[in-house]
């Protein structure tokens, strides 16, 4: 298949002439082909005219066959085959393995949706029967259902080019709602982004759905993208980024003459808490494992381990151990953009530089354009006095803070800000302190959990990606995990609705 | 008992010192004793403060115990007797028959979450078993559950001073979530909910819940309101009220360093679309039904009819006919407030001078401040035309939509807004034409419901009384029944969490 650089609208594909920019190859940084034309406001216009019109016949849609379509774009995804893996690793500079990880999660994902849908139970059916004789009034029959929000506009990733990109979660759970999807995609991986958009595409023609159900927008600066987020035919947003431009679509969703959900996943430490006992048991394993999962993925993920958390100690000091031979065998890696990696150095600057941090170790030096990894370390009660210090790094950097005694931890974890993962470290004997710290953690954090680490994020049943503010725009949402498919739905009730209209309805679960 | 004027701020009673107001007898205009002590910036500050520290405590209860707690509630409130129901008939001047009813609404409810909490299916509690052998990684065990966001403002509503104030659906959702509660009382029903406010601080002592699990605040002006929106102790906001009045919370909440969400019920006209084949068959009768509804508690329900949607013909001539002879001998009615009432007479006076709306018919005259009952006519494309005549006149008034054939009724429901409610009035020869609106009534309403009226809203499993936006600011959530509790609750994930750990927390539920 040969690029074209082409927008996705509808059945249609054509090149915008809103500006155009070309991928950066990220391991040499290098202007790859073909180049991207970016939509202009009518382009916009369009995809939102064709998602509106979609969007009735597609949310009625049977279970069977919007599952069915589901299954389709994993399908199409998986007979992309290599040209999709190389251009993937290309455009991240992510390596095969990881790549093609990526692509049996997203493929995964779809196809879980597909089962979601055809159970049903998501829908939370719920039904009160007539009592036509109760005193002093009869109670009505009334059917309860939830329905599809409306189009959503989905923005790529940078960090996962396939399963939080054009067909990723966001889309997967918006598409399994009922919701058509607008895709704006992200710059860093137009052509993974066309290939896949094609893909779905595809499926959308071959399952003959209403050709607006899918488009995919390029653009070439940000205006697009807002004026996605400020269309009134767009219900709903779905973002994982930084925490700025998260701030900025939920500003500009609330501006909206009728505001709308967005679902930001935007920022956060996933702070490590070791205790004690835990640290004299197997300290240096623990900062082995800590370095492994810094460094997956070059720190890229959003749940990196970018804070631990320890009382001094010779439990600590093993740790300390642990890391630092780990982290001195750590290849630098290939960042997934110039700008990222760019961002990554300056990040590392500031902590070489703050009197408060004293680097403890660093990975092995790479190329010029890969991120090296980093531990630095401060005093609890300097992490408590710098706000900056709890600024995300994004990349394999990590802080640890040495806290003088268990209520400086304490301290210091009642001053954490939401996020999307904390984990803890324990033995049998911090099952008390453990226990003590779990309401705090409860309220910090959407996942928490026990002898590792948050790098490696479960598509599940009971997984929550999400968390309080500012890790997401809204805690009340996961942005992995079937419950993800929650945010593009809504509940409508049904009264003393003769059969031959709620069959229609209800039943269906349209 | 002896009514102080006092703010509950916990355990302790108070005279607030930040100005005062008294209650307003609605029939007589007359001041009623005592007056209400306004809550200070430190009395918000206290409250917050006590329902901070009592938030781990309160959400750590065993279901059992919360459970007991809401039903305490209903308990004491019953237990008020006559001195509620007659304080609470001369401060909104409702009459004996609808006072009680909605007071067994309010306890119903209580048992209603009591009961809900005992259950635990509100949890959604999932577990994804540990796979130690998948390949190519182990699967880890993972439970989700859901978890309260915190303390809740409510701020009650002057058309229920029972069900939907002081312990009303928005609290007693949010204390059977585990979130505790501030309520900024209705300045136009104090002394009822002094009275309620003490039956729930009672029930939290003789429950032993911490004190702060309940603060009840009297404000003389607006500040006080907007200030506990924008408390960072705050995690959420329930709203009854006007449609400024909540967009106003919604922009304080989105302007928080730590945005939350705001649950508003705002705005809603409620159309009634009546079918040709139910109009010939039935249509004085349905004018009949429709008039009843309407003037229901002075036309001051949330779902109350304001809108009537039919093609012109000999039966929609009956349905005048009908609702014009019932009109003629509706009584008018006291309303809740005098300035509720000098709204109402505005909106009257600016539909009687519009010259695209012709009054069809009014109900008996009252005395001076009732409100009297007026039916209004226009036609379809005049309401196309003119934006102000969907707005809301809150009160026993409604205005029928003449239409001259089905394509403009299709126009005219394409025009409308969020509503909570829509109601279709159908024939068995009207099942087609209704088939095919049905998609655009359900983007439009939280509820559709067949051959009746919106008012009289069930508490029940399968009710929905939300909407899109205006009606509500976030049509993904219902203020009555027990999808309510959903509002308060964030999902929280456990990863390979110990026994000992997850029994405190998954099983609990907490």
């Amino acid at each position: 298949m040969t690029l074209t650089g082409n927008l996705i609208i509808g059945a249609s594909s054509r090149h915008g002439a809103n500006g155009s920019f070309q991928a950066v190859a990220a391991s040499s940084g290098r202007e790859m082909e073909p180049s991207f034309g970016g939509a202009s406001p009518a382009d916009l216009d369009e995809a939102c005219g064709l998602a509106e019109a979609a969007f009735r016949p597609y949310r009625a849609a049977a279970p069977e066959a919007r599952a069915a379509f589901l299954e389709e774009i994993a399908g199409n995804i998986l007979e992309l085959g290599d040209e999709l893996v190389l251009r993937c690793m290309e455009e991240s500079g992510l390596p095969r393995g990881r790549v093609e990880g990526e692509r049996g999660r997203t493929v995964g994902q779809l196809r879980l949706f597909a089962e979601v849908v055809r159970k049903g139970a998501y829908l939370d059916r719920r039904h009160d029967e007539a009592l036509p004789d109760r005193q002093p009034a009869p109670r009505p029959d009334l059917k309860l259902t939830h329905l599809p929000l409306g189009p959503v506009a989905v923005f790529g990733a940078s960090n996962f080019p396939l399963a939080f990109s054009v067909a990723g979660g966001d889309t997967a759970s918006a598409l399994a709602a009922g919701c058509p999807v607008i895709v704006k995609a992200h710059s860093a991986h137009p052509g993974t982004s066309e290939l896949v958009g094609r893909a779905v595409q595809k499926a959308v023609a071959d399952c003959a759905m209403p050709e607006g159900t899918f488009s995919l927008l390029f653009a070439a600066g940000r205006s697009i993208g807002e004026a996605l987020v400020a269309d009134p035919r767009i219900k709903a947003v779905g973002f994982t980024g930084s925490r700025q431009g998260g701030v900025a679509l939920m500003a500009i969703a609330a501006r909206r003459e009728v505001p709308i959900p967005v679902y930001a996943e935007m920022s956060s430490i996933n702070p490590v808490i070791l205790f004690p006992g835990a640290l004299a048991e197997r300290g240096e394993a623990i900062g082995k494992a800590f370095i492994a999962s810094l460094t997956l993925g070059a720190g890229q993920f959003c749940t990196n381990p970018g804070l631990i958390l320890a009382v001094e100690g010779a439990g600590l000091d093993g740790f300390v151990m642990g890391a630092k031979a780990a982290l001195g065998e750590a290849a630098a890696q290939t960042m997934l953009t110039p700008g990222i990696h760019r961002a990554y150095c300056s990040g590392i600057e500031a902590l070489e530089g703050n009197p408060k941090a004293q680097k403890l170790a660093e990975g092995l030096a790479g190329e010029e354009h890969q991120g090296r990894a980093a531990l630095f370390s401060t005093l609890g009660a300097d992490f408590l006095a710098e706000e900056s210090l709890a600024d995300e790094v994004f990349g394999p950097s990590s802080l640890l803070v040495r806290c003088r005694n268990e209520a400086e931890l304490r301290k210091v974890v009642d001053h954490l800000e939401g996020q999307l993962t904390i984990a803890i470290h324990i033995a049998e004997g911090d099952i008390d302190a453990a226990r003590a710290l779990m309401p705090v953690l409860e309220e910090k954090a959407g996942r928490i959990l026990a002898n590792g680490f948050g790098t490696g994020v479960e598509v599940a049943h009971a997984m929550v990606h999400g968390g309080p503010y500012p890790a997401t725009s809204d805690g009340r949402s996961t942005s992995v995990g079937t419950l993800a498919i929650a945010r593009f739905l809504r509940p409508v009730s049904y009264q003393d609705l003769p059969d031959a209209l709620s069959d229609e309805t209800w039943c269906l679960g349209r």
